[in-house]
C-alpha cells in the first residue's frame, strides 16, 4: 500500500503546494465563468490551418525523421531560425547557443536543477512568476525580493540585496508577469552595471517580448550585458541566460521554448535535458518549423498583438467605467496580464470567493510572493489576452461588484478589530 | 563571461557524462555505417498515414483544445484508454492512477526527485538501463547491483542486497534493455516475496512488454504485488509503480508515456510534473489519442512484432553463422535487444573502435553498469530493430571481423602481460 510509498517520499517534495492557478484553472472551467485566471492565450488566434498544412508536410516529407528519436539540444533548422530571429533585436547567438526546452517551465526547472543547492538565494522581483517559484522551490531555493513599481524593478533598491550574495537574479523585463510592468531603460543600464559590480549572473524571461503594444523596444538585458559589450568578439554570450517561447506566438499545446546561453552553459543544460526527457518532441520542433518559416510567424505575431491590444484596452476601459475611485491598476505596454490593487484592509483571497459567486475569476496576489506573507492581499492578476471583449467588460463588471462589497466590509471590518 | 556561470554549477551537475548512446547517435549518422547502437525503432513501421489523418481529425475538431495549455495529469480520454489497456493484463487501474509524461526518461527523472536524496541506494540490475541511471545520478543516488541470467535478475542473490536497505528497485522484467532477457515466472513471485519482506517498494519499467516474439505473456509484477493481493480491494494499487511508453508502439517522436501508481502517489508526481514542464504537449496527446483508437494501436503492435521477429531471428541467424565458438548471446523473446559476452581479455572499448572501422557500431557493455568499473568490458549491447534483415546479415558479418580481431589480439596480449 501506499504508506509505504510516502514513508520514502523525498524532502524535496515537502512544501510544494499545488498552484493556484492549476485550482483556479480547475474552476475557470465551470460553465458560466468568465475568468482573467490562467495565462492563456486567445484560441481564436491559433493559425489552425497553417498547423494543418504543417502537419501534413512534415509527415509526407519528413515522416521518419520526425518520428524518431532526435538529439537533446533539439531539431538543427529550428534552432538556427530561432537564432536567426532573435538577432534582430541584437541577440548575438548561433545555432550552438539556442537549446530547445518542453516549454519555458523545463527552462526553469533545467536551470534551478544546474544553479541551485538547498538554501541557496535567488534574487527576484515581488511580485514575481509564479512557475519560476515552483521550479526553484523543487531544489531547496531561498529568495532575496526586491518590489517592483510602474518602471520595473526597484534598482535602487537593489544594492543592499545584492551584497546578501544570490546566486543569480531571475527578471522579467517586458510585461512582467504577474504585474504587467516594463523594466525602463535606465534601470536596465543601471542592472546590468550592478550585476556586473557584483558579479551575479541573470536568468531573463522573455516569454511576451514580442507582444508590445505601444511604445519602442528596449534592448533585452542579454544585449546590454557589459561582459559581453566588453569583449565585442562575435558570437559569444555573457552573464545572462536568456529565455522565450513559442507559447504565446504559436500555440503553447506543442511546448516549445528555448534558452540561449553560452556554449559551455548549454552543455550542462543539455546533459540535464538528457537525463530529464531526452529530448523535446521531434514532431512538435519538425511541425513549429514549418508553421514559422518563411515570414509567417512575424506576420502572425502582427494579428495577435492587433487582437490582443484590443482586449487590453477593452480591460482598461470597462476597469475605469466600473472600478471604484480607491482602486488602482497598472497600464501595460504589452504582454497578457495587468495587477490591480485595492485598498488597504482588503483580502484577495476572500474576494475570489465572492467573485466566484459573481462568476469570475482571477488570480489572487500572494500566489506571485516568494516570502509566502500576505504581501499580495491587497493585490489581483488579471487575464486580458483570453476573453473577447465584451466578455471582458461583462466579467469586470461583475468583478467590480464583488470589489465593491470587499471594499465596503473592509471598511466595516476596522471599526470592528478596534472593539 | 561564462566563467560565472561555471562557478556557479551545482554539484548536481558534477559527475553527469555525456551518455554512449548519445556519442554513438552522432558516429551512427556516418554514411555507410550499419549501427546496431541506440535503440531506435524501425521507421519503416512508424504509422505515418494514420498520423496524417490524426493530426488532421484533431486540428479539424480540436484545434483549440488541442493547440491550448491542458492539466497536467494528462488528456482524460488518453488516460483512460491506457487505464483500459493495460487492465487486460491483469493491471486494476483507473484514469487517475496514470499520469502522462514526456517520455519514459521523465517518468525516471520525476520518480528520482520523488524519491532520491543524495547517497540513497537504489537496487538495480547489472546490466541495467543506461538512462535510468542518468536519471538518478542527477539526484545523487547510490547503487546496489544483482546480476541478470537468461531468466533474468538473480533473486536468490536478493536477499543480502535487500538488507543494504536501498530506497526502491528498479526492475525491467521483460526483454530487459540492454540484456534482452526476461524475468522468469518463478523469479517475479520471488522478487515479489522480498520485496513484501523487506518493505522495499519496485519501479517496473515495462517499455517493450508488448513486443513479445514467442511464449506466453507473464504477469507484470504490478500484478502480482502482494499488498494488492492481499487487499483486493478493486482499484487500489500498491507497492510497484509500473512505467511503459508509446514510444515503441506508435513513435519516440511524440514522446509519451505513461506511470502507474497508487492515486497519493500520482498526486505528488503531478505536482513534481508541473514545476518540470507543466504538462506534456496537450497537441501530442490528442494526436496519439486518435492515432491509437478504434483498435489501431493492437493491430499496429501485431505488424511491429511481426517486423521485429524477422530482425531479430536474422541477426540470431547471422551470429551464428559469422561469430566465432567463443562467443555467446542471449535470445531474446521479444524487446530490441541482445547482448553479447566474449570471452575473458576482450574489450569490448577497443572492439568499438575497430568495429567502426567496419562501418559497424553497438553500444559497449560498460555503459550498462551502475558502478562505473569495467564489469561490461567483455560485453555488447546489439539493436536488432533498426536495420533491415539484410543490413543486419552485413552488420553482423563485419562485425564478426573485428571480433575475431579482438579475440586474437586478446590471445596475443596475454602471455605478452606475464612476460
Amino acid at each position: 500500500m501506499s504508506t509505504l510509498w510516502k514513508s520514502r517520499y523525498a524532502q524535496r517534495t515537502l512544501g510544494i503546494k499545488s498552484s493556484a492557478i492549476r485550482e483556479l484553472l480547475k474552476v475557470a472551467q465551470r460553465p458560466g465563468i468568465i475568468s482573467f485566471g490562467g495565462g492563456l492565450p486567445a484560441p481564436d488566434v491559433f493559425p489552425v490551418q497553417r498547423f494543418q498544412e504543417a502537419c501534413h508536410t512534415v509527415l509526407a516529407d519528413h515522416g521518419a525523421e520526425a518520428l524518431q528519436y532526435g538529439p537533446t539540444e533539439g531539431y538543427g533548422p529550428l534552432r538556427e531560425m530561432i537564432a536567426s530571429n532573435i538577432s534582430r533585436y541584437g541577440i548575438r547567438a548561433k545555432a550552438e547557443n539556442v537549446l530547445i526546452t518542453s516549454g519555458s517551465q523545463q527552462a526553469l526547472d533545467l536551470i534551478g536543477k544546474m544553479l541551485i543547492n538547498r538554501g541557496d538565494r535567488v534574487l527576484v522581483e515581488a511580485p514575481t512568476y509564479l512557475g519560476a517559484l515552483q521550479a526553484f522551490n523543487v531544489y531547496g531555493a531561498q529568495y532575496v525580493s526586491v518590489p517592483v513599481d510602474e518602471d520595473g524593478l526597484l534598482t535602487e533598491e537593489l544594492d543592499a540585496s545584492l551584497r546578501a550574495g544570490p546566486k543569480f537574479m531571475y527578471i522579467l523585463p517586458n510585461f512582467q508577469n504577474p504585474s504587467g510592468v516594463t523594466l525602463s531603460e535606465g534601470r536596465r543600464h543601471q542592472l546590468i552595471l550592478l550585476a556586473d559590480k557584483y558579479g551575479i549572473p541573470i536568468v531573463e524571461d522573455d516569454p511576451y517580448g514580442q507582444l508590445r503594444y505601444e511604445g519602442e523596444h528596449l534592448a533585452p538585458l542579454v544585449v546590454l550585458d557589459r561582459e559581453n559589450l566588453r569583449r565585442d568578439n562575435g558570437f559569444t554570450l555573457g552573464n545572462v541566460i536568456y529565455l522565450s517561447t513559442f507559447s504565446k506566438t504559436l500555440a503553447p499545446g506543442i511546448r516549445l521554448a528555448w534558452i540561449v546561453a553560452p556554449e559551455d552553459v548549454i552543455s550542462k543544460l543539455v546533459l540535464l535535458k538528457q537525463a530529464a526527457d531526452l529530448h523535446t518532441s521531434t514532431f512538435n520542433q519538425y511541425v513549429a518549423y514549418e508553421v514559422a518559416r518563411d515570414g509567417f510567424l512575424d506576420q502572425h505575431v502582427k494579428l495577435i498583438r492587433q487582437v490582443y491590444r484590443e482586449r487590453r484596452d477593452a480591460m482598461l476601459h470597462a476597469l475605469e467605467e466600473y472600478f471604484p475611485h480607491e482602486v488602482t491598476w497598472t497600464h501595460p505596454k504589452g504582454g497578457l496580464f495587468l495587477w490591480v490593487t485595492m485598498p488597504e484592509g482588503t483580502d484577495s483571497e476572500a474576494l475570489f470567493q465572492s467573485a466566484l459567486a459573481e462568476n469570475v475569476a482571477f488570480v489572487a496576489g500572494d500566489s506571485f510572493y516568494a516570502n509566502n506573507g500576505h504581501e499580495g492581499s491587497r493585490h489581483m492578476r488579471l487575464n486580458f489576452s483570453h476573453s473577447q471583449p465584451e466578455m471582458i467588460r461583462e466579467g469586470v463588471r461583475r468583478l467590480s461588484v464583488a470589489v465593491k462589497m470587499q471594499i465596503r466590509g473592509s471598511h466595516h471590518a476596522a471599526p470592528m478589530a478596534k472593539s
